[in-house]
């Protein structure tokens, strides 16, 4: 058996040189290409300020919200019902998406953020009705009485249908930006499809806010399909990371129910595979995440890169 | 006294002459301008053949409908309710007015059909909504249960978005018929007006029908408008004559129920007016909804002066 051994000492030392050559020559871009090859760590550790980026494109996003739905005398319950779940406190994760997104490939803020802002308004379209007696029947949401509770049924299913509307409003009327009609035509198309996901319960697809932004900012075909697969893992590890979470953490600590998946005997990621599994695969997505975003201009792919860890390293 | 006499038959005959004079000089189209300014008669007199007309456009509206939301296996419940309503049976008045509006400024049926289609569909929508529990809670429509009566709450409500989501994919992927991406973009916007209307509680304005039309046929702005001005006429006639047939029919001659909005103290028509007076008004719209269309390609016009004498004179 010693000469299996010594076979099997050089198939791994082989194998080591040729890791080793790789890593050694593997293409240098700058500290930021580093990154996205880097073990993973925490969002915190991050060279690139991401949190303050963050915050930074949630006060835009807000701003922009803000005007799109401006409170009005005398103001109708509907316009009301509107504000209340689009305007109430949220990360604008996924607006914040669409901006790095079309900023990626080279376009302005100012381009997508009527795309981003119509992101917002499907999301907070779907919450108002994912909440009503006939689905979830959720009379809480953040901390806050849901929609119906507050403004009735009716209204609040109003508010819904108007909030659509005013999504596909907001990003036909974007051409102030000087955005030729066909990019626009192609982003509501990929609205569209966004909403057809969520009609069709599908919760996590992260795919729709980043190509929308992408498109906006003039992103080529090619582009915008590494965009969509980005967004499609980063979607997907959002989605374990929250079935782990719903297992490990406490009502407390998420500010939500915890142990409801279980409860509900939803299937989900620890269900399937076990919880380390689960964290294991939540990994590897990101570091499949990282690489789509391989190639694109190095300066402005951190924003992505960080929050594909953010999500990852999220314990709420 | 006799001095006044003599001046008062002189003023009436200088007024006569006057009248005459410009009846005579009167500028001459043909046939079909003057059935614009001849006196009001039944649809049936007229010489163009409406009700062919209207039911050829019902079946190529149905066709088109029947292809965007095809039967597939396995069928998902929300694409069954969406289809349950989107292809019961209707005048399909709506997208005549579209269709029509189109061909009058020189566009071809299927240039504009996608438009149409959307315009059902966001009709559709409406109705699932309105039926609601939560809304008017209506079981039944048109003799048949109504959409959340046979699939339930929730799945109505997905069905009443997803029929959103479809009209808006419907007019932005019409790009087949050669149609240049600014008439979609706008013709989308004339949509979401359209939905704002729906979701604020305006049922019978039918101005988003004929100006989706119009825009899709490449329409000038002046066409466009005059087209809005008149659907606004017929859109306000159908709410007046349906105001008079809710008090003057019976539920057998409606096929609905009948004085529906006496026993709800709506505030209607005949209520603020009385009958007859609501019945001339309906006339006056009627002359004035013609005015709008003189000066319109006289062979084409002929489908929207019927279609303001259908609805004028209908008795259901």
């Amino acid at each position: 058996m010693e000469n299996r051994e010594v076979f099997v000492y050089i198939v791994i030392s082989i194998f080591r040189s040729l890791q080793f050559l790789f890593w050694r020559f593997r293409p240098r871009y700058n500290d930021v290409t580093s990154a996205l090859t880097r073990p993973l760590t925490s969002a915190a550790s991050y060279d690139f300020k991401f949190m303050s980026y963050m915050v930074n494109k949630a006060k835009s996003v807000n701003k922009a919200l803000e005007e799109a739905v401006p409170l009005r005398e005398p103001e109708l319950k509907i316009r009301e019902a509107m504000r209340y779940t689009l305007l109430s406190d949220g990360k604008r994760v996924r607006p914040m998406l669409c901006l790095a997104a079309c900023e990626l490939v080279g376009g302005q803020e100012s381009t997508a953020m009527s795309a981003a802002c119509a992101i917002e308004m499907l999301h907070a379209s779907s919450l108002i009705l994912d909440d009503l007696p006939c689905m979830d029947n959720d009379s809480l949401r953040r901390g806050k009485p849901t929609n119906h509770i507050v403004f009735g049924e009716s209204i609040a299913i109003l508010a819904s249908q108007a909030l659509i509307a005013l999504a596909v409003q907001k990003t036909t009327s974007s051409t102030f930006a000087d955005v030729p009609p066909e990019r626009i035509l192609k982003t509501v198309q990929e609205m569209v499809k966004a909403v057809e996901g969520l009609v069709a319960g599908q919760q996590a697809d992260l795919a729709g806010e980043a190509v929308m932004g992408a498109i906006m900012g003039g992103g080529s075909d090619e582009e915008i399909e590494r965009l969509r697969s980005y967004a499609r893992c980063i979607g997907l590890m959002f989605q374990v990371v929250d079935d782990v979470l719903d297992v490990t953490k406490s009502s407390e600590e998420l500010g939500k129910t915890a142990g409801k998946d279980l409860i509900a005997g939803k299937l989900t990621y620890p269900r399937l595979m076990g919880v380390e599994k689960s964290k294991e695969y939540a990994e590897r997505l990101n570091i499949e995440a990282r690489e789509h975003l391989l190639g694109f201009d190095i300066d402005k792919v951190a924003p992505l890169v960080s929050l594909a860890d953010y999500i990852v390293n999220r314990q709420n």
